[in-house]
């Protein structure tokens, strides 16, 4: 087995001709992978099948789902791939340039961060993903996935990688990582030098080992504790819309709503209004109902789970609501400035003033007024792919695509300038 | 003693009034600090007097002079925060705006970082520019300077603080860690949620011990091992007046040049020229001639110190250069590769296709054709100031400035919009 190490390595070296090549390059050997990718489905399927087999045992329905390829998932992923090729290329675009008065041309131009290193979970799929975009923007990738997918994802990376020679590149540029040793993962953290920017995908306990133990640049994504404040001022159906939605439309993704925060003038009026919408009118529909957790003032207006101490910092990604009342708009970003985990966060208003107040005071990377929180997505932000969602302020804030995987130089021409 | 914990938890929530504030209310706070350090040139250089006795004995007569105050210096100081309230408020402008087809509006905002935590070398002044432009780009900022300066910049600090009430914001705003151990300074690293940017400026030592320490995030400034390339068709004279001034014109500096690499075509005629140059003329002319440490090849055509296994992988910050022999522009590009920090790297050439190589293989902040390196500055740069240099990929590259020390937020408006 080739160790991390050596694959970092690897990929440093390949790395700079992927720099260098041109967009036509780089979408050649990008329709190349797609079409590997389909014409080793069988292989897929094959490695995949026994995944399966090895974790039916241990692994919920939900992530089994998540786990299983067919044929015509392979087909989606080498579509998703034919998709990247459609994406204007973000290497080598001039992000500003200035002539200073001294004659001496600054031009800032965007570049490939060099290699990507990414973790994420057992989802066989992202590597296809992870492999395109990071090829598109020009980087080297390594990839490394949860065990339970290695073998599907190590057919498909050698799939992908077989594209690579044929327009002309190194198949050292896509690497599925082959040690799946905690030690593994640990090396890419910290392979100052080898690795220009690290980009963890899963749940809490992978981002927190990455913060504590990443030397090489770490972008957090991920966890969301998102908030849905509903004013006094709301149009009450308008909320309870956007707050099914934002709840129920997919649980167990990072933009979900996990907290719902009402004003106190509204409460009374409201909250029996989302309790019938989220739990009575689900159940009737044949739909999961919501449970809410309330705080100790919504349980003098509607019945239902008493919150307990953890339920306001709680990632639930479930049919599970916490719910609270506050005094005021003020009061409802306070809470957010103290529960949030920067992600996505939204008020419905129809006071003007306090959306102002709230997108100018709530410090997350999306803000929303009278929409749902689950618009949070490269593909809805119009960025046309996302490679995560960052929950940090450094680089990339919010959905990632190509551009969030470039950096700049800055090039300087003179004739002889000397200062 | 305050601890820097508390410190920072005090920076954390004085915060958002800063990044509330307009621009006219920053700039009123900038004003007032600019006049409360006059007013204090006094006791500012009653605590420098003190700095100055206590660091004689054991600091060299460079950084002695970095330490130290005059009235003039402090009114310089203050005429450098009375700059920065000349230019553009960096936060609340829209980076990008788009409606979707679906009629949501999407805008892309910048915002202040939050608290910015700083970490520099013993020179006094660099506590009121740091302050300035946090104050200006919305963060609040707790800095810590080195030993020597500590009471100088206390009473620089202390200032500075009385400045922000005049204008309606809290003192906390500005803080100087009290506490100088080691201690102190791993508090700053690694305080996860109450330090939104961490930057170090200073030694490798130091940067070293952040990029290992911190869990915040952290942006990599300064060491320069900046490289010129001599190319085969390069104009001579023109190179000889580009490394004098790369090498000489400051030596101390992170854009400094510290080695050249000549291309074999000219090296018999260019390097006996270069020797001329550095030594003997210098010599005569009264000014610190520079010392070439010589690869193999070098020392077969000029006379010089033999270069070390590790000459060319130092900073020296001294009349001192180290000088090598390619066979082409792509082993100067490959030898940049293995021994640059990524800093400022250059070439010397009359021929475009190999300037247009160098400047696309060149993975380096700032790269330059025909130019010293030593422009690698954010005032050169028309960015009328400069917080560092950053020499890695995430979020900024080359000479930092206002708009580096601000993030973005997406801010979303619908109307009932569900996904």
């Amino acid at each position: 087995m080739v160790t991390v190490q050596e694959q970092l390595k690897l990929a440093k070296t390949a790395a700079p001709s992927l720099a260098l090549a041109s967009a036509e390059e780089k979408n050649r050997a990008l329709l190349s992978m797609a079409e590997q990718l389909e014409a080793h489905t069988e292989a897929i399927l094959a490695a995949n099948a026994k995944d399966m087999e090895a974790a039916k045992s241990h692994i919920t329905p939900v992530m089994l789902d998540r786990l299983m390829l067919t044929e015509a998932r392979i087909h989606a992923m080498a579509e998703g791939i034919r998709e990247v090729v459609k994406l204007p290329d973000p290497v080598g675009k001039v992000l500003r340039e200035i002539t200073r008065p001294n004659g001496l041309s600054i031009r800032r131009v965007s570049v490939p961060m060099g290699v990507v290193a990414m973790i994420f979970e057992s989802r066989p799929n992202v590597t296809s993903d992870a492999a395109a975009l990071a090829v598109k923007s020009g980087n080297a990738c390594v990839l490394r996935t949860g065990k339970e997918a290695i073998g599907s994802a190590a057919a498909i990376a050698a799939a992908l990688q077989k594209g690579l020679p044929e327009a002309g590149l190194s198949p050292d540029l896509v690497q599925l990582v082959e040690d799946p040793s905690r030690d593994g993962a640990r090396t890419m953290m910290t392979a100052v030098g080898l690795v220009d920017l690290l980009i963890p995908r899963g749940g809490a306990g992978l981002i927190r080992s990455c913060v504590e133990n990443a030397t090489v640049p770490c972008i957090q994504t991920g966890t969301g504790i998102c908030h849905i404040y509903v004013d006094a001022s709301a149009d009450l159906e308008e909320a309870l819309s956007i707050i099914e939605n934002a709840k129920t439309s997919r649980p167990s993704v990072c933009n979900a709503q996990e907290v719902c925060l009402v004003h106190k003038d509204i409460a009374k009026e409201f909250l029996p209004m989302l309790n019938a919408r989220l739990t009575h009118e689900r159940a009737s529909a044949g739909k999961a109902p919501v449970e809410l957790r309330l705080d100790a003032r919504a349980q003098q207006i509607i019945s239902g789970t008493a919150a307990s101490d953890t339920d306001f910092d709680t990632e639930f990604l479930d049919y599970i609501l916490a719910v609270g009342i506050v005094d005021s708009a003020e009061d409802a970003i306070g809470h957010i400035a103290m529960h949030s985990t920067g992600h996505s966060d939204g008020i419905c208003t129809r006071d003007e003033n306090t959306a102002a107040l709230f997108t100018a005071a709530v410090d997350s990377a999306a803000v929303y007024v009278n929409a749902s929180t689950r618009f949070t997505d490269g593909g809805e932000f119009g960025l046309g792919c996302e490679i995560g969602i960052s929950t940090q302020k450094l680089h990339a804030r919010g959905p990632m695509g190509l551009e969030e995987l470039t950096t700049y130089k800055y090039v300087i021409r003179g004739s002889g300038h000397i200062r």
